[in-house]
């Protein structure tokens, strides 16, 4: 099967890191949350898709774009589940998700941590801000890093507990009872592991 | 006992929302995280403490300010810890922190969980960011808002239960397993309730 990858552009801080900017101009397929689809253009790049519940979209927006506007009202899911669903329906493989922090912290919260959830569909499922990378680890593996790179886990589930390897700082199989208690670790080569029997676990690894 | 007032300014975004900056105009006594202080001068006021390990202090600053600064290389704490630990040594007797969120998503995660570990000492502690008020409950009890009001709450505890009054969305006393299940919600009227038996929760109020 061909490898099908969804670029999201969700409709938070539009990125300034170089890292998220090459992605999106690299981008096989960009899908824009909405409102998303204008900062898309003023970067100089075409929407593929645009869904949500078009709130934020200008009328002239609505009009040029007519044949690739895909509206949901659905109450219950936020723009960025909307657009992960939908690239489930058109037969995604693979999806990037960018923009969707730096504005209301309890929407930053909320969509990273919604990366748990779409993770049972797309277990690589990627977040890239404009400091680093969100990924999900739903089994015991390793992730590539690199020498000296900064890493924080997050726990989605308080009292689950956890062992690292080739991490600056051992994590000693206690529950992360609190967030803060998984950052700021240091990667000590060219990749790291998690070990754990059950949870699921965020992990951010800075540029 | 009189009311010893502290604000710490931390050293990430600083604040551009009229509600943190007339809070800053107006503080009894700011303690700058670090670097902070160079914002706090540029701002228009002085520091009246300087905390934090100081190595993104500025030489210049250091000279000036050298009859207050308080540094700290303890590498178990991160800059906004060894500021709420300093407030508690003055005697402080309520503390709002601003600034501590905005820049790397890990440090934001880090330091809003922080906030229900200060509150052990400080129950009525609270965030103020751009766009609303981060408080912590640890008892069940009522917090002020007005009808309309975005409100989002998040579980340190992923398997605790709570119920909630006067929100348009009821919480059915299930865990909030992930984190943005609590948020969203929106006040009905002057006030509304969280009821637990355990846990420890984050409450944010937008402006």
């Amino acid at each position: 099967m061909s490898q099908k990858s969804f670029t999201i552009l969700a409709d938070g801080c539009f990125p300034t890191h170089e890292t998220p900017l090459a992605h999106l101009r690299n981008a096989q397929c960009v899908v824009c949350c909405d409102g998303a689809a204008v900062k898309l253009t003023e970067f100089g790049r075409e929407p593929d898709y645009i869904v949500g519940d078009l709130d934020s979209l200008p009328e002239t927006f609505k009009e040029k774009y007519a044949d690739r506007l895909y509206p949901s009202a659905d109450q219950e899911t936020n723009d960025q589940t909307k657009a992960v669903l939908f690239c489930k329906e058109q037969g995604a493989t693979a999806i990037t998700i960018i923009g969707a922090t730096g504005l209301r912290e309890d929407h930053t919260l909320g969509n990273i941590s919604l990366l748990t959830d779409y993770a049972e569909t797309f277990p690589d499922i990627e977040m890239m801000t404009d400091y680093g990378v969100f990924t999900v680890m739903t089994r015991s593996g390793s992730l590539p890093s690199h020498k000296g790179q900064q890493i924080s886990i997050f726990a989605l589930d308080s009292r689950a507990r956890l062992t690292v390897g080739n991490l600056k700082y051992p994590i000693p199989g206690k529950p992360l009872s609190s967030w803060w208690q998984g950052t700021l670790n240091e990667a000590l080569g060219e990749s790291f592991s998690l070990n754990f029997e059950e949870g699921r676990w965020i992990v951010f690894r800075c540029y």
